[in-house]
């Protein structure tokens, strides 16, 4: 039975680096809230379940419901491959996916800073402040740390090194939204991580990613996202 | 070996939900930055292993060293049946602890929604903005999701119902570091959650856990830490 995947049918989001590891391992999955009924049925029985997730996206496997897309990949990743079956490997894995996720949420509030029920534009001045500090001092402890970890990790260029998981998926997701939100300051940053600019193109290039991309189940970066450009944000 | 954990030495912070489940399985473990020496060096080795950590808290266990939260606290729980065996439920405490982390770090960006380097005194006008719209509507909607989860968990009080597993332990910190924060918030909305009440008096009864919170290994809360009282974020 394919897979389910609910996650709002107009943004990558979140349901992003889900999608790409199913794309990945071409494994049969339905976008349910793509189909013609939208979200609103999907999230009403969101918490009808034994295991009812906080909060979209949520795989549904089998029997099970799974939520928080660092769990998401876990199972996904144990299921097809995409992370070591040693306990060690597999918890790395597993933390990396979780600094990757932290980060992920600092560049969410840099236009959210005050609360998720405004709007960018009710709360554009605290955005610009937050904004500031996370390209100046966030963005680079993170770049430097997951550079950091590809110099450790030898030859190969992956994560693991020679070995693809589902963090490196991330990774490059990662990459190409922060590239979309603030293509000034990633522009000036590039030079200081060759191993990340290399591992972007190695995930983008690998047949099952690179036939994603071009189709039209890749939804475009937007200001709807997580990763968003405003002009005013970028340095 | 006894584990390490590095952690800084004089918050509870996040190093709190991992020595909660060190505390209650009586695991023999060194908080090492409490030693003489501080956290000077354990900070300076953190980079040098083949698996770096990017922040504390880390524990290193024999030959690993593991970073994260829920990911330490994913390792502690295969270790010392502090969550179940099969697949399945352990993907569901894992995914419970995310759920707890989220709202961790949206109760940090309360008092720090601008930046990490400043001091909450020069961002405390943003602060109070989104301290606003977190206790008006984000900490609702997690409290409701934490008490749904109970209230489907059965008889026993705890998430997975009889048996105590570590997110049970986080959510008892969780609660108990948001009655820190917000006493007057926590105190109108308490009567809606019996089950989340119930919880927290169970776990702080632990013998465990009450021999630990009475002890001098429990710091105190204090505006050092994620759990801040600033009587002008509270409603």
């Amino acid at each position: 039975m394919p897979y389910q995947l609910y996650y709002w049918p107009t943004i990558q989001g979140r349901g992003e680096f889900v999608r790409l590891a199913l794309e990945e391992v071409q494994a049969p999955y339905t976008d349910v809230a793509r189909g013609k009924n939208g979200i609103a049925r999907p999230m009403e029985k969101m918490a009808a379940g034994a295991t009812p997730p906080f909060a979209p996206p949520f795989l549904v496997a089998g029997e099970q419901t799974l939520g928080q897309v660092a769990n998401i990949l876990q199972f996904l990743g144990a299921a097809h491959n995409l992370a070591p079956r040693a306990r060690a490997g597999r918890l790395w894995v597993n933390q990396l996916q979780l600094t990757i996720a932290d980060l992920v949420a600092e560049v969410h509030d840099t236009h959210h800073p005050i609360a998720v029920s405004l709007t960018y534009e009710q709360q554009s001045g605290a955005a610009k402040k937050r904004a500031a500090a996370f390209v100046d001092e966030r963005l680079p402890k993170f770049l430097d740390y997951f550079e950091l970890v590809l110099s450790k990790a030898g030859k190969g260029g992956f994560l693991l090194g020679a070995r693809l998981s589902y963090a490196d998926l991330s990774l490059f997701q990662l990459i190409e939204g922060l590239r979309y939100a603030f293509p000034a300051a990633m522009a000036r940053l590039q030079a200081a991580y060759p191993r990340l600019a290399n591992l972007r193109e190695q995930v983008a290039a690998r047949p099952n990613i690179a036939a994603y991309l071009r189709s039209a189940r890749r939804l475009a970066f937007s200001e709807e996202g997580i990763f968003r450009h405003y002009a005013a944000l970028d340095r």
